[in-house]
């Protein structure tokens, strides 16, 4: 155990003047953004101890763990298993090791893994998605602990990230099968709220809609969680329709498979009767029978990016500049022609 | 940061008698197994620095973390995702986070990992399988950081265990096998070295050879690393053996659908031509097609028996109590009597 000197911490400041960590850290970096009086007082806090923000800066350095989090939606499936396997290969190659939390797509427990992670002394955090509570990265600016998002990409971010454009790439899908007759279109989806990906993915079948002339009110949608059995049931759902679809997306290749499954269980013939589409292109997508057609992402290339970027910041102060990769779609035996047309 | 006074750590204890700090922990709990030389250097190093590992133990317990380490042989394909879901999920009832590291299967990588976890201050640690150099455990004991061991059971292990018997349950289904008239089997397996959950399916199939009156020596033998593509492959090697196995045992699911794929490329006929097996029963076992006759493992039971046991020895200090599940075969459609027979 080393003796540690009481050197004034960013959170002394915050605990003398009766704020948060995060208002600190604004108080710093952006006074404009704190009322005065507030400010007043940090400042006059920062004073009485004697902190130091590069000296806390120095500490951050000294106190590297070379330990990465990486805070993920969920384990099963392995939907981010391939993503994280090349992202952890690339951390080790620099000696980095990387720890893995999952949320269960739960903001509340993404929030608590964060303080867990921030706690154990992570160097810096690997993220999924950009949409998350503010405060959330107020906490790790203030922490001096960098956080990169990945699995999306949104340009209009001030955080970058290393991923793909999930709206192009569901467009691209859509694309297709519209082009292939198909006009009753349902979409089962994860939940959309504090999912970017999932939002994206909604708003890039309608932008296809548009753009083929059809209504985009008209698209079917039914919101669920990540699993087959809730795929099984939404498929059986959205099939009970008055106007039956023709082809159905799902949010990612663990609700397509459902949807599979519960098809041949109800007799409903894939592609001839309906198309099924997925999202991921994990192994799931091709052991599926027939073989799904999916958005391929490029899972193993965008986990050694995201490690790169950490790296470079970590090791040697490179800012981390947003990448954008590409996904589209990768055509299988679930997609055909819409009957009729 | 609080401040720390300078109190002796068995680590200081360990520099200053230039030994490790398992030899110390030894000294202390087992001194007739240290070398008498080594005892005396020891115990005059606690006295001139004035340790006490009562004390020690103490500064453990104001030192929780609430944070539990579970070590993984792998994050892909989802192997080992629901039983970690429901160990996280009752974890999370008791105020634990839980975080991840995963091997690819490396006694090294895992080595590293539980440096890191016990560096970053992890309460205790799961572990997957008993197999692993005894420097590990003597480590943990030294950090005084519990930890335990599931996805097997061994009843003549001194480290208590939340498992099951792989070599009972890979017994029961080879005899089932067996029972319908095979009698050239193949098994294809994962690197029996260092996993003894390998090496207990492995042993499972010979026993109930044995028992069966078959020669346990003609069991065609591979090793491969857990993949749905090394699963294809070796697969395709054993078809080509001169005396063709009708029956090929896998030592995972995912090695299991590499082998049906392959199968369906080569118009091998599942399970007319040959009957292919696999373990785990995950997700992939049902979505394969035909779907796989397997062995069913609780997967989620013993995440959570696993997360019962540590929680109630690090809230209320229950020791651990060694809990045995049953793991047993699953018939779906891959099994069929034996051509001929």
């Amino acid at each position: 155990m080393n003796v540690k000197r009481p050197t004034p911490t960013l959170h002394d400041v915050a605990t003398r003047s009766g704020v948060s960590t995060a208002t600190v850290s604004r108080c710093l970096n952006f006074p404009d953004q704190v009322a005065e009086r507030t400010r007043k007082k940090v400042m006059k806090a920062i004073d009485d101890l004697g902190y130091s923000p590069n000296f806390g800066a120095k500490v951050m350095a000294a106190r590297r763990t070379n330990t990465i989090g990486a805070i993920i939606p969920t384990m099963e499936n392995a939907v981010f298993a391939r993503g994280l396997q090349a992202f952890q290969e690339e951390l080790r190659d620099h000696g980095f090791t990387m720890l893995v939390a999952s949320t269960s797509y739960r903001p509340d427990v993404e929030e608590e893994q964060v303080r867990a992670l921030v706690a154990r002394g992570a160097d810096a955090l690997l993220l999924i998605g950009h949409d998350r509570d503010p405060a959330v990265y107020e906490f790790l600016e203030a922490q001096g602990v960098p956080a990169l998002v990945t699995w999306a990409f949104d340009a209009g971010s001030q955080r970058p990230s290393v991923g793909f454009d999930n709206k192009a790439a569901m467009h691209e899908m859509a694309s297709e099968v519209i082009a292939l007759g198909h006009r009753n279109l349902a979409f089962i989806s994860a939940k959309t709220r504090m999912n970017d990906r999932a939002t994206a993915r909604y708003h890039g079948i309608k932008s296809a809609m548009t753009e083929a002339g059809l209504n985009p009110d008209d698209l079917l949608f039914a919101e669920t969680t990540y699993s087959i059995e809730h795929g099984a049931e939404e498929f059986e759902k959205v099939m009970q329709a008055p106007v039956r679809p023709t082809a159905v997306f799902c949010g990612n290749d663990v609700l397509a498979v459902g949807a599979l499954r519960r098809a041949r269980e109800l007799g409903i013939k894939v592609p001839q009767e309906v198309s099924i589409l997925g999202f991921d292109d994990i192994e799931l997508a091709q052991i599926a029978y027939p073989a799904l057609t999916t958005v391929h992402v490029p899972h193993r290339e965008m986990g050694r990016r995201a490690a790169m970027a950490l790296v470079g910041l970590l090791k040697d102060g490179t800012p981390i500049k947003p990448v954008k990769l590409h996904a589209a779609p990768i055509f299988r035996d679930t997609l055909a022609a819409a009957a009729g047309s």
